[in-house]
C-alpha cells in the first residue's frame, strides 16, 4: 500500500469485530468463510465486508472465500497486533487493579508497565507484581519503557487533568474508563468505553419479554 | 405497534448508540437533528437511520429532522430505561467492585442490589453498603427482589457453572465480563463485554502513525 489512503472511519471501527470473529473461527478450527457468512456474523452485507478488507488488499477467492488462519495473519498485522505494546495505568483503584489481571491483553501483544496514582495510600502498594508509583513519575516511565498508550480509570472529576498529563509527555492513544468525555488534540486518538452500551441491549432485551 | 414485528438484529443493536448520541446532544441542548447529522454521528447512512427509528413509530419530520428531547424520551421507553431494573452480581473481586461503584448504572434505572461469591474470605465484606453474600443465597435474593438480570464477574473458568446457577432461578439477562463465551438456552440473552474490541482499535492508530 502506497502512502495513506483515506479509509472511512466505519471500516476501521468494524476491523476489531472481524478479528475477533475469526479469531473465534480459527478456533473452532473453521478453514474459509465466505463474505456473506462473515457479514452475518458481524451485521453487514457481504459487499460491505468485500469493501471493507480491499482497502487492505486483495485476500478473499471468488467463489471460495477467505481462508480463515490466513486472513487473521493479515488483520493481526493490519492492526498492529503483531508487535509489543507496553501501556501505561493512571488509576489503581477497583477498576484499575481489574485491568491489570485483565486476561485478554496479553494475547494482543499489550502490557501494562506501570500503574501511577495520585493517592499517597495506594502509592507503593502492589498489584499482581506491579508497584503503584506517583503520577510525578508518569515523564520517566514512559520514557523509560516507550509507551506510546494509556489508560484512564479515576473518576470523572479527575479524567481532563489525567488526559492532559498524559498527552503532554507524548501519548497518542488513551482508553478512558472515566464516564465523561476528554478533549485532546486532533493527533491522539480516545477510546471511551462506555459500559453502559452493553448493558442497555439487555435492559431492551427484558423490557420486551415482560 | 401491533405484536411482535422482527426487527433486525442490527437495528436493534444500534439502539443504545442512538440513545447515547441524543443524550449527549440533549445535554448540549440541540433542539433537533437531520437524519443525515445523527446518522454521521453513528456511522450509518441517513437512510439507516430513518429506517431503524420507523420499526417503532413514526418519530422524524420531513425538511426538520428529528426533535432530540422527544427522541431520546422515546427511546428511553423503547429501551425499557423507563423502569427500574434490579440486579444481581455474582463475582466481588476488582472487577466486581469497580461495577458496584459505576457512575453510570443509575441514571439507566439499574441497581445492583445483591453481590455474591464463593469466596469465605470475601463473603461478609461490604461494597459501597452491599454486603458480600455466599452464592448460595442466590435463589432467595433473586425472589426477593423480583431480579431478571445477572452480571457475572468471575474468573473464566467458573463462568459457565455460574451461568448455569443464573439461568437455573430465571435470570434472562447475562452480562458476562468473563473472557470466555458461555452457552444459555435461547430465551436468556448474553451480552459477552469484550474489552479487548475497544483497545485493538487505539492499537491500529498507533500502528498507523509511526
Amino acid at each position: 500500500m502506497k502512502g495513506k489512503i483515506a479509509i472511512p472511519r466505519t471500516t476501521i471501527e468494524r476491523l476489531p469485530l472481524y478479528y475477533r470473529c475469526l479469531a473465534k473461527l480459527d478456533k473452532m478450527d473453521i478453514e474459509v468463510i465466505s463474505s456473506k457468512e462473515l457479514g452475518e456474523r458481524i451485521g453487514v452485507p457481504s459487499t460491505q465486508v468485500r469493501k471493507d478488507l480491499s482497502y487492505y488488499g486483495e485476500f478473499g477467492r471468488r467463489g471460495v472465500g477467505y481462508e480463515v488462519k490466513l486472513l487473521l495473519k493479515n488483520l493481526e498485522r493490519i492492526l498492529g497486533l503483531n508487535n509489543h505494546w507496553p501501556i501505561v495505568l493512571v488509576g489503581a483503584g477497583n477498576l484499575g487493579r481489574a485491568l491489570v489481571n485483565y486476561e485478554g491483553f496479553r494475547k494482543l501483544g499489550l502490557e501494562i508497565k506501570a500503574v501511577l496514582d495520585t493517592d499517597l495510600n495506594k502509592i507503593g502498594n502492589s498489584i499482581s507484581g506491579i508497584t503503584v508509583q506517583s503520577i510525578k513519575n508518569l515523564k520517566e516511565v514512559v520514557e523509560k519503557y516507550n509507551i506510546k498508550m494509556g489508560i484512564i480509570a479515576v473518576p470523572a472529576a479527575s479524567a481532563q487533568q489525567v488526559a492532559d498529563q498524559l498527552v503532554s509527555v507524548g501519548i497518542k492513544a488513551i482508553w478512558n474508563f472515566a464516564p465523561t468525555r476528554i478533549i485532546v488534540p486532533e493527533d491522539v486518538k480516545v477510546k471511551n468505553e462506555d459500559l453502559s452500551v452493553g448493558i442497555i441491549g439487555l435492559v431492551y432485551h427484558l423490557a420486551r419479554n415482560e
